[in-house]
C-alpha cells in the first residue's frame, strides 16, 4: 500500500506516492498559481495523482492522502485565510479531494507535516516527545507529545516561531515585535547581515549588493573565514539555542529536531545553537538532544505530508 | 466513594477525604519536619488517614490516594531530590503508602495537582486545553492538553516559571537568570518593591522595614492609592501577561487559570496581566481567556491532589 503526500506552496504544489518504508516512488507537481479557482486545482491535481497511482495498480493501492499547507487546519480539513494563496477564506480541502479521489484526506500545516515525517521516516522514529523546528523563510514548529502531534484547542498549537525573543525587537509579519522568526529564519539572518553591514567593519559581504544577500552568501563568506559572516551565524545560533532552552520547560522533550534551508549551513549554525541551548537550559532538562533532520530536502515536504495519509 | 488528597509541604502535610462532588469531608495534618525518617512519616499519616476513613465506613470507601509534592514524579511515583524536604534522594512514596493503605497511590507536583483540581472541581471543568499558573513562593504551572495533564519525556513538563522573561535578569533559585518566577511570584514582587524603594520616590511602603515587606503589604499600600505600590503591581502584571501571550503559541489553550497567594490581590494583579496578555498575544490566539481559580485557598491543595486519586 501507498500514501500520497502533497506539499501546497505559494508557487508549486508537489505530490508523490510514498511507500511504507518512506520511499517517494513517483512524484509530480503543478504550479499553484495557475489555478486561482480551487475546484480547478482539485481537478488538475487529482488527474495527475490518479496517473501516478496507475503506475502501482490504481487508487485501490492508496491508503490515504495527506496534505501539508500554509494555514492548514487539521480539525476542519481546511486551508484557512492563507495570505500567500489565491484561494480566499476557508477552503474545504479534505472534502473536495476526498470526493475527487475516494480516499481519506487529512490536512495540516507544513511544520506539523515535517514533524510527522521525521517521526515516521526520520531521526525521530524512536522519539515520542520532540519539537520539530523548521528554519525556512519563517520559523515553524511541530510538537510531538506521547507520540502524537499537539494540535491544541483550535488546531493552532506550535507557533514557536512567534515566541518573543527580544522585547521591542524586529517587526514580524504577524504584526508583533521580536519574534524568533525575525532573527532565526533564512530571512532573519539576512536582516542581521544588513545590520552588520551598516557598521564600518570590513567583510567579504561588502562585495555583494546588500539587497540581494541570501543565507547562502553568508555561508560562502563564513566558509572563507569572514569574521562578520561567522559572527552573524554565531549570533543567530545563540538566539535560537537560548530560545530552545526555554521551550524545553514546556513539554520536557527528548530532543529538538532542526530542519530547513538555514540548516544547509551545517555546523556554522548547529554549533552555536547547541552551545547556547546547553548553557541556558535548566539542569533538569539537560539531557535534551539537539538533532538535525536526515530527510532529503527535496523529499521532505512530500514525505511529511504523506505521513498523515497512513491509518494509525 | 471518596478520594484522599494530600499536599506535602516543607512545613505541613495536609490531607483530607474528598467526595466526588469535590467537598473536603474531613481533614487532618502532620508537621512534615517532625518525621525526618520517611517510614515514620508514612506510619503517622496512614494511621490518621485510616481514622478519617473510619468516619465514612473505612478504607473500602476510598478509591485512591493522590499526593501533590514538591519534585513529585508521576511516572515513578516518587519524590526526587526535593530541596525543602528532609528526605534525601529518591523517595518511593507511592510504593510505601500503597503498602500501608492498600489503595492505588499517585504522585505529582503541586502545580500539576492544582491543574487537575481545577479541571475536576474548579473553573476549568469544561476546558480540555488550559494552562494553570500558580503564583506562590515560586511560579508553577500545570498544562492540560486534550483533557489530560502533560508530563513530557521524564515527567518534568510545565516548568513555565523558569521561562526567561528578562535576558540577564534576576538570579533565580534554579541557577539561571531572568526566570518568570523571579518577577511574578510572591517573593518576586517583593524584590521589585525593594528595587523601587532604592529610589527617592515617596511611598507608604517606606513606613515598613524593607526586609520584612510582603505582597500583603504591597496590597494594603496599593489599596490606599500608593503610587509606588500600584506601579509594582502594574509592572508585575505586565511581565506576567506578556509571558502568557508567548505561552499561548505552544499549545493553543482555551484559557490560562491563575491561582496562588499573589491572586489575593485581585484586580490589582489581574487587570495589568490581562491588558498585557491581550496587547501581546498573536491575533490567532486572541480568544484565549484569563481565568482566576474559584477553589477555596484552604482546600485547593488537598482537592487538587485528590483529583489524582480517582480512577478515570
Amino acid at each position: 500500500m501507498y500514501s500520497i503526500g502533497m506539499d501546497v506552496g505559494g508557487t508549486n504544489s508537489v505530490f508523490g506516492l510514498v511507500s511504507r518504508e518512506g520511499k517517494v516512488v513517483c512524484r509530480d507537481a503543478v504550479k499553484t498559481r495557475d489555478y486561482p479557482v480551487f475546484a480547478d486545482f482539485v481537478s488538475a491535481v487529482s488527474e495527475r495523482v490518479k496517473a501516478l497511482a496507475a503506475q502501482v495498480g490504481g487508487m485501490s493501492q492508496v491508503e490515504g492522502f495527506g496534505i501539508g499547507a500554509p494555514n492548514g487546519n487539521y480539525y476542519h480539513g481546511t486551508i484557512e485565510y492563507a495570505p500567500n494563496l489565491a484561494w480566499r477564506g476557508v477552503v474545504p480541502v479534505a472534502e473536495e479531494f476526498g470526493k475527487a479521489l475516494g480516499v481519506p484526506v487529512t490536512v495540516t500545516n507544513d511544520a506539523n507535516a515535517a514533524a510527522l515525517g521525521e517521526k515516521r521516516y526520520g531521526v525521530a522514529q524512536d522519539l515520542d516527545h520532540f519539537i520539530m523546528i523548521t528554519l525556512g523563510t519563517g520559523v515553524g514548529s511541530g510538537i510531538i507529545i506521547d507520540g502524537h502531534l499537539l494540535y491544541g484547542a483550535n488546531g493552532m498549537a506550535g507557533e514557536l516561531g512567534h515566541v518573543t525573543v527580544k522585547r521591542d525587537g524586529r517587526l514580524c509579519g504577524c504584526g508583533r515585535r521580536g519574534c524568533l522568526e525575525t532573527y532565526c529564519s533564512a530571512t532573519g539572518i539576512v536582516r542581521t547581515a544588513r545590520e552588520h553591514l551598516a557598521t564600518d567593519e570590513p567583510s567579504l559581504l561588502r562585495n555583494l549588493n546588500a539587497d540581494d544577500i541570501t543565507s547562502k552568501d553568508l555561508y560562502d563568506a563564513a566558509m572563507q573565514g569572514d569574521k562578520m559572516a561567522l559572527d552573524i551565524f554565531n549570533e543567530t545560533g545563540t538566539i535560537l539555542g537560548t530560545a530552545l532552552a526555554d521551550f524545553a520547560t514546556f513539554c520536557d522533550p527528548q530532543a529538538f529536531v532542526l530542519f530547513g534551508g538555514l540548516m544547509k549551513s551545517g555546523d556554522l549554525i548547529y554549533k552555536p545553537t547547541l552551545a547556547a541551548m546547553q548553557a541556558n537550559i535548566m539542569p533538569v532538562f539537560s539531557k535534551t538532544k539537539l538533532l538535525v533532520s536526515t530527510i532529503d530536502d527535496g523529499d521532505a515536504a512530500v514525505l511529511g505530508a504523506s505521513a498523515l495519509g497512513w491509518k494509525e
